[in-house]
């Protein structure tokens, strides 16, 4: 792609190494723009890489100015990156066409290089490392406290006190909540034998990390994926999820569709007489965004290559009751997939 | 307007008293859908109020099947609610004319009901003890914290331990940090007699607070608008803030342009021979988005009325020294501004 025009935040990133929640990018053949306002002026010349820094209060009047100036004839955006609004506005008198090209970032992003990969991994580490200091927490004070409670403390520890960003805000749900995908904490206490799942990521440089684990309130509690449960069908359920996760993962090869390791992880809950209650795709790509490509579910037949990172998130959700989901984030390597 | 379609959340709850980060409403002759996804039925159902929720996994497909069978030949909607993609597929062999109606969301909560401005009161309430709880832990334990610490800590203070959401990400900026009108929190560690701004605010049921505070460590510290710097030139300089934020509240009146009250702001600053570090607007409205209507700027010529709530935060910025901005909500109240 000769000529684009980008505004989100994290593709702009890919793109020069910097960015900001106020930004234009424009590629000209080659040469390139970062059209931002006087509040990051220092930071964008000083970081942003390959790129001409423009300051201005009118971000799209600047816009159109270097557009009109390049006397190029089409110039590629993606149409969800830009509000109608915004849309009409740049191309307002202008002769250029603009060529709808949805999702383009997305796509140059689906094969990480392998920096990109190193990042997730320390990213991943550093998540590992605050579930480890939230479950120390729970065993030793997590009783009788309230999902509410637990999910600011979720925060706490994940982000090591404020010194690493989340990924997402962390989903911290005891028993018939962590049947909704996607809860939000209630006054609930977490009390002996609680079933509990905790969903949650970091970044690093900007790369997120992603990961769920479901345990329960006892002496022991920790988040590894061997668990002992009271309750004879949440160990049953847990148990079936954990082979359907490590089934996929195991099984998962360069050169397969997307859409098979969707099926691996499909057919183990099936067959456990469980399939209506996997009510999600397996998995979605990770990197600056959380939900990157690949998406693996039932219907993408992108073909799977080496330095794809993607989650593998199969789930039982038993309404009324609780819900598992085992997750890890991968990245195929060597043909094979592995955890990061 | 008879027939309007929206998708923006706060947008969304105003309509109807619920909302949520996956939404499409339309109101036809005041007959009102709410169409969502399974993940919030249960909530849409119980407390979206006068409309009909709708489930669906196909938003933008379910609200082409209620536009169609409606025979409408109009509907407005706001071109800076809908992505271009989102919104081509939605007028997509539709025979229906898409009116823009840039921000009509915002002119409609423009002036407040005497329950949003109670709503608001609260949550400036919940803000100030917030304000307390920080300044009483940055008296007895600030001292020699990193930026990036206290800004981690003014979450937990302001949010009271996960209680309360926040308005936005607080700001929390030491000395010539503070000079930056959306300064980023750094490893600068707070020692004595240390400039600090601190700009935070809370939510209460969904309605926003916004405040600044100025103050210094010492041991006495605290957010009082009375502060005693053991900098001169900090001292004139919050003075001077501190009287022109005084004067425009105290002047406004009902009647008024609201370009008059950011005129009172910035004549005092100017007359202190500072007018050029002045170097952003007086104010802007507050309600469930942290920034509405009316803006207080000097080219806003629309004509302030009882029940407008909006902040009044003039400054004054020292590039390399340090940056003083007060900041307070009032209500137009029997003509004349009041401070929530």
């Amino acid at each position: 792609m000769k000529n684009y025009i980008l505004q989100d935040e994290n593709a702009v990133y890919f793109e020069c190494g910097y960015s900001c929640d106020n930004v234009i990018y424009i590629s000209i053949s080659g040469d390139n723009y970062f059209i931002t306002d006087a509040r990051y002026e220092i930071e964008a010349k000083l970081m942003a890489r390959n790129c001409e820094v423009i300051i201005t209060n009118d971000l799209i009047g600047q816009s159109k100015k270097i557009l009109q100036k390049s006397k190029i004839k089409k110039i590629s955006f993606d149409p969800n990156d830009f509000s109608l609004f915004s849309y009409e506005k740049l191309k307002d008198d202008l002769k250029i066409q603009f060529i709808q090209a949805p999702n383009f970032s997305k796509e140059k992003r689906l094969i990480k290089s392998d920096k990109e990969v190193e990042l997730i991994r320390m990213a991943m580490k550093l998540g590992r490392k605050g579930f480890k200091r939230f479950s120390d927490y729970l065993k030793k004070d997590g009783l009788n406290k309230s999902e509410k409670y637990l999910f600011f403390k979720a925060k706490e520890f994940m982000s090591n006190m404020g010194e690493l960003d989340l990924s997402f805000d962390p989903i911290v749900a005891i028993n018939e909540n962590s049947a909704k995908p996607h809860a939000l904490p209630t006054n609930k206490l977490f009390t002996n034998n609680d079933f509990l799942l905790v969903d949650a990521g970091v970044k690093y440089e900007r790369y997120c990390s992603d990961r769920t684990c479901c345990t329960s309130m006892n002496k022991s509690l920790n988040f590894k994926r061997e668990q002992k449960f009271y309750s004879k069908l949440e160990q049953k359920i847990y148990d079936t999820v954990l082979k359907s996760q490590q089934k996929a993962i195991a099984k998962a090869r360069v050169g397969m569709k997307a859409s098979q390791i969707d099926k691996f992880a499909r057919d183990v809950i099936e067959k456990a007489g469980y399939g209506k209650y996997f009510i999600h795709s397996t998995g979605h790509g990770v990197g600056l965004d959380i939900h990157e490509y690949p998406n693996i579910n039932s219907r993408n037949d992108v073909i799977l290559e080496n330095n794809m990172v993607f989650t593998v998130e199969p789930g039982i959700y038993l309404n009324g009751k609780f819900g598992v989901r085992i997750e890890d984030t991968v990245v195929m390597k060597n043909g094979r997939a592995e955890i990061l």
